[in-house]
């Protein structure tokens, strides 16, 4: 039996179980691990001595605050992360988790109605965590993201993608050709239909699923290797 | 300059610090990570082909709470942990964390007015995680836990505690000699003064201070490896 890639419906419905009164999950506890396990397979591919400067890129929703613990935690790794995070999201956690960054010192990139910011950041980058889109994304790609986008892209740095990369359709992939191109992507929990086709290096985070929900849902998971938070798969 | 020991007071405050306004930590968050690297120091000295089944004991405070989130991560790691709370925690975190755990299929022995149910859970046991007292403990030892404490003890299984060994006072150590004697000790954030004479494998778990809370501590924290979240002391 091979692992299942999830429909956006799926991921949608995996997330609210994992979070109902059964699952009894809090956000917080999701997004920790979660941005961990973005965080460590961010040191496992990039190791700090050559990409120190992480450029972390939040969206509005919930992977926005999935961007944030990890850009937290590259910081307790040793990294220089800088956030972009031009909407923010207006959930009391990422408030929370934004107050974390700043305790760490963490430069965020000052809001601005043009890309000059982002363009500077960008030249003194060495890597860029995307956690702009989820798997609730649905397009058109709005602003200011879709002035972001292009710039993220020709910046020509190693792009490593949380979900979904940034502009894909979660179920059909890069299917307009405006979405980024990633070198590495971390799927949380289990990979979405719209990254079959992805060939990069390709990690499993988000250990948190309960067998009975796996078994429920046929998610047919590899097994994560010994008390990891991240897994690579391989074809 | 060498690492600190706390003081009860100080790891009080440092808690505290870190869950205010201005460390915006939720205890989740805390409890997710600090549970998570007492799993993974587990996993690291006992590995789960000789060690599968661990009685996780929970007392009713916050370090009760980190034992549930680390019988959570050790299912997840294959482990088969069962859970001995006698006297259940409160807060609404703990029934959610509990609740997680009964979601894993993670069995609790059945509240009992004798011990019995605790003797035949010991000897199927291979290995004890030490989650009753933390460092808010004030002795004499209370019911339920003055008649668990020497069944503990008097199992002959290798226990590894939480923090502080349970019994021990927070700052004096087992002056009363009536403490756990653990062969593998996690200290939680910086260890506690209590702890200076233990001589077993000694590991930190909890990277999540923020450099300025460090400095302004003085906790002369040592360098965690790589993205680990756990680091084995060596004298």
């Amino acid at each position: 039996m091979s692992m299942k890639y999830l429909t956006a419906k799926l991921a949608q419905q995996i997330d609210e179980e994992l979070m109902n009164q059964a699952g009894a999950f809090s956000i917080d506890q999701l997004m920790e691990l979660a941005g961990l396990a973005c965080a460590q397979a961010l040191a496992r591919v990039y190791d700090k001595e050559r990409y120190p400067n992480v450029l972390v890129c939040c969206g509005p929703g919930n992977q926005g605050g999935d961007g944030l613990v990890a850009a937290r935690h590259l910081g307790m790794f040793g990294y220089t992360p800088t956030i972009f995070m031009p909407k923010p999201g207006s959930k009391d956690i990422y408030q929370r988790l934004k107050s974390q960054c700043d305790n760490m010192k963490i430069k965020t990139i000052p809001p601005s109605n043009d890309t000059s910011a982002l363009r500077d950041a960008l030249s003194s980058s060495n890597v860029i965590l995307d956690a702009i889109f989820g798997f609730s994304f649905k397009g058109p790609i709005r602003s200011p993201f879709d002035s972001a986008l292009p710039l993220l892209s020709g910046s020509r740095l190693p792009i490593i993608s949380v979900d979904i990369p940034s502009g894909w359709d979660v179920e059909e992939g890069n299917v307009e050709g405006v979405g980024l191109q990633p070198d590495v992507l971390v799927s949380l929990t289990a990979p979405k239909l719209g990254v079959r086709s992805f060939n990069g290096r390709h990690f499993l985070g988000g250990r948190f699923i309960p067998k009975t929900l796996e078994e429920k849902f046929e998610l047919n998971l590899p097994e994560y290797p010994g008390s990891d938070q991240i897994l690579e798969l391989k074809e």
